[in-house]
C-alpha cells in the first residue's frame, strides 16, 4: 500500500465551516497533491508508519482560508497615506507611485505579501495588479495557489504602456500559466469607468475564450455609480448586464452600492461577490448588502482588497469585522453568525473562484489546502464552539502550519519556501525609493 | 548617581499618539515604578551601564493600552453562546450561569483575562464584575495596574446576596486596597434599569466619599432607553442628571443612544466615556456616537466590555474596528483617524480614570507603564507611519514585552508573573463546569 506523503492531525479536525462537523483527534492523509483519507489519528498513523508527520496537540486543522480579491504589491504603500477622501487618496497618493512602479518593486511586494498571507492563514488568493507576471512569477515560487490577472483599463499603463500591449502582455500570461499546477490566469477589466464599453466587452471575449474568471471592482461607491449614470445612463450592475457581462466567471469585488433588483440580478446571473469590508470602511465607501446577496441565493466570498487601503491581508481580522459590521447595520445579532462568515472566507471563497470541487473544505480527493491553529493560548482558552473561536477570537499569528497542494508551506510559523528575513529588509531598502516617488 | 533599574530601548520610541512626536533610537531609564529620563539609546547605555536592559532591534517602544471597561472573568463564557439576541443571550444564557459562578472560577478567570490583555498590549484595565475581591486579588499578583469595582443592582446577587451585604463588600474592597500602588477601587451600579434611583444615588454618595469612579453601563441599547423612558419619564442619561450623577468622576461604558443635547451635556459635566464598540456591534447595539462626543470635547477611552461579547480583550484589534466603522458610520474616511483612535486607547484611556497625570503617555515623572512591539514582521513591513501601523495593522500578538509600574511583566512573549501553562490548564478543566452549569 502506497504510504501517504504527509499525515496532518491534531486535537481537534474541522473540515468545512460548521460545529456540527467537528472530529476530534482525526487527521487528514495527502498523497502528493491531493486528500486521500481522514480518520482518527491513531487509525492513521498506525496504517502508515512510515509516512512524515504534521501532529499539533493543542492543534485545530481546518480548511486554508481563501481571499478572493487582493492587490497584493500594494503592502509597498501600506500606511504611506491613510485617512483621506477617496480621490485625494487615489489621485495625490496612490496612483502618482504607481506611475513610476517598477516589476522588481512588484516582485518583492507579492513576495512579501505572499509572505504575509501565509502567515495569516491565507491558502489561496485572487490578485488584480500592475505588473501581473511578476505577481504569478511570486506566487509559483512560493508554492501559494493563486489567481492571477494583469489589470486593464483605456489609458496607458505603467506595465504594458498602450493597450493593445496589454492584449499582447496578458495572452503571454495565460500561454505561460495553462497547464500550472497552482496559478490560473485571470481576466481583469479594471472597472465600469476606467473602461470602455468596447473594452469591457473585448476582455469578456477574452475570459470566454480562455475559459477564465472575469474579475472587476463593481459599484464600490456612490461616486462610481453616478459616473456610471452619467455616460451610459445605467448602474454600473446594468450597465455590465446589457453589456451580457454579468455570468457565473464574474468576480465582482465590492458590490457595495446595489439596490434590491440588482441584489436579484446578481444572484440570477450567478455572479461571484468579493466582500472587501474592511477596505470599503476605511475608504468609507460604505457597507455591501451581503446578507441581502446570500439570501437571495448569491455566492458570497471574502477579500481584503490592497494593504494600502485596509492595512492587512489578515482574512481572521476580516471575519471579525464581517461578522459585527452587518449586525450593527441591520441591528440584528443572528446575522452573518460565525458559521456563515466562515463559509464566506472558505467555501464561499472556492465557490467565488469556481473551484468549489477542489479546495474550500477538507475532503477525500479534495487538493490538500488546510491549516494548523494553535488553540494553546489565553484568548482561545477555554473552548465550547470552534466556528466563534475561529471567527471573534483567532488572530492570523494564531496559524501555526500551513499546508498548499500537499506541500508544507509554513511549519511552527517558519515559511519554507520564502526567506523571511531577506525580503523584510529588501522590501525595507525598496521602501526608501517608494519613499522618494510619494 | 543611582543607576536606573531598567533602561527600555528600541527603534523607534513613541512617546504619545502622533508621529510627529517619534523618536529613533531613544530609549527610557525607569528607576523603581517611575519614567526617570528619556534619551538617545547611545547615551542611556553609556551613562547607566550597570542597569538592566531591554532592548529590541526592530523594537517599538510606546505607552501601554488602557482597556477602560471590562469584565475581565467573562473570559470563562467566551464562545459559550453567540450571534444571538441580546435579551435570549443575556437571559437563558450568561445570568443562569453567572448565578453559579464560585469566587474559584471568578479568580481563574481573572487571571486568564489579565494573561491575555498583557499578552495583547494592555496595560491597565478598568473591570466590574461579581465577586470583585477575586479580580483585584488576580491583578495585584500579576502586577498589572487596575482598577476594580463590583457590580451592584437591586436583586440579589451571586457574590454577596441581599444588597446591604453588597455595601459591606465594597467598605471591604476600598479598605483592604487604600494604599495599593497599582489597584484602584471604583464605585460601580449596574444600569439604570437594574438600579432604582436610590441605590444609584447612594452609590453617588460611596464613589464622593471614597473620591473613587461611578462606573456604570449608561445608555447601551434602545430597549435600555425605552425602559428608562416608561419608569422615570427620562432617557437614561437625563435620568442620572437629575439624580445630580453625571460628573468628571463618572465612567459610563457604552453611550450608543444619545441625542445631540445628551452629547453636549456628557461634555459639559465632564463624564468620561468608555466606547466598547466591538460588543456593540456583536450585540448589534449601534454606533455610539464618538466622533460628535470628541467634537463637543468630551473624553473618549475604549473598552472591550466582556470576552462573551467581543470576543477578546485585544485593543489592538478594537482600535482597528474603532478608527475603520465611524468612517462608513459618517461615510467619511477621515474621521477616527489613526492618531485620534490610538490617542483614545492611550491618553484617553489614562483621562477616563482621571490618571492622566501618571500613565497614558510616556514622559518623564510618569508611571512605567510600557510595551515594545516588534516590528520586524511581513504585515508592518515597509513602515512610513508609526500610529497608521498601530491601528490598522499591529495585532496583540505583536507585543514583545510589556513593563508595568517599573516591573518587567512580559518578556519575548513569556509572562512573568502568571503561569501560563497552569492557567491553561485549570481553564479548560474548569470549562466543564461551566459548560454543565449550560
Ligand atoms: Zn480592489
Ligand atoms: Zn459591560
Amino acid at each position: 500500500m502506497q504510504q501517504p506523503s504527509l499525515i496532518v492531525s491534531g486535537k481537534w479536525f474541522l473540515p468545512g465551516s460548521t460545529q456540527a462537523g467537528l472530529l476530534l483527534q482525526h487527521g487528514l492523509a495527502i498523497t502528493g497533491d491531493t486528500i486521500t483519507e481522514i480518520a482518527p489519528t491513531a487509525t492513521l498513523l498506525e496504517k502508515y508508519p512510515e509516512s512524515r508527520r504534521l501532529h499539533t496537540e493543542h492543534g485545530l486543522i481546518m480548511p486554508g482560508l481563501i481571499n478572493t480579491h487582493t492587490h497584493a504589491p500594494m503592502c509597498c504603500f501600506r500606511g504611506i497615506a491613510d485617512d483621506l477622501p477617496l480621490m485625494t487618496w487615489l489621485e495625490e497618493h496612490i496612483f502618482p507611485i504607481e506611475a513610476q512602479l517598477t516589476p522588481e518593486i512588484v516582485y518583492q511586494s507579492a513576495l512579501l505579501s505572499i509572505a504575509e498571507m501565509i502567515k495569516s492563514g491565507t491558502t489561496s488568493f485572487c490578485d488584480m495588479y500592475l505588473f501581473a507576471k511578476e505577481v504569478a512569477r511570486a506566487a509559483a515560487e512560493t508554492g501559494i495557489r493563486a489567481w492571477v490577472g494583469e489589470v486593464l483599463y483605456d489609458f496607458p499603463s505603467p506595465c504594458y504602456g498602450q493597450l493593445e500591449n496589454g492584449f499582447a502582455y496578458i495572452a503571454e500570461l495565460f500561454q505561460h500559466y495553462r497547464n500550472h499546477p497552482l496559478i490560473s490566469i485571470t481576466t481583469d477589466p479594471h472597472s465600469v469607468y476606467t473602461c470602455a464599453p468596447k473594452l469591457l466587452s473585448r476582455l469578456g471575449q477574452v475570459a470566454a475564450d480562455t475559459g477564465s474568471l472575469y474579475h472587476t471592482h463593481l459599484s464600490e461607491n456612490r461616486q462610481e455609480v453616478a459616473t456610471c449614470k452619467e455616460r451610459y445612463g445605467l448602474t454600473p450592475v446594468r450597465h455590465l448586464d446589457q453589456l451580457g457581462l454579468l455570468g457565473p466567471n464574474t468576480l465582482a469585488a465590492h458590490c457595495v452600492m446595489l439596490d434590491p433588483d440588482e441584489i436579484m440580478l446578481l444572484a440570477e446571473r450567478g455572479v461571484k461577490v468579493s466582500h472587501c469590508l474592511e477596505s470599503n470602511m476605511k475608504l468609507a465607501s460604505g457597507t455591501a448588502p451581503i446578507v441581502e446577496l446570500l439570501a437571495a441565493g448569491a455566492t458570497v466570498s471574502l477579500g481584503t482588497d490592497g494593504s494600502a487601503s485596509n492595512n492587512d491581508v489578515d482574512l481572521f481580522g476580516e471575519m471579525n469585522c464581517v461578522a459585527k459590521v452587518h449586525k450593527i447595520a441591520h441591528l440584528n445579532p443572528t446575522v452573518m453568525n460565525a458559521e456563515t462568515t466562515l463559509h464566506a472566507a472558505t467555501m464561499g471563497g472556492a465557490a467565488a473562484l469556481s473551484a468549489d470541487d477542489t479546495i474550500g473544505t477538507l475532503a477525500i480527493g479534495k487538493k490538500a489546502d488546510c491549516i494548523v491553529v494553535d488553540m494553546d493560548q489565553p484568548h482561545l482558552t477555554p473552548c465550547y464552539n470552534i466556528p466563534s473561536h475561529l471567527v471573534y477570537a483567532v488572530r492570523g499569528s494564531d496559524v501555526l502550519h500551513s499546508v498548499i497542494n500537499g506541500q508544507v508551506v509554513m511549519q511552527d510559523r517558519e515559511l519554507t519556501t520564502i526567506d523571511e528575513t531577506e525580503i523584510l529588509s529588501r522590501m525595507t531598502q525598496l521602501a526608501k525609493t517608494i519613499r522618494a516617488m510619494h
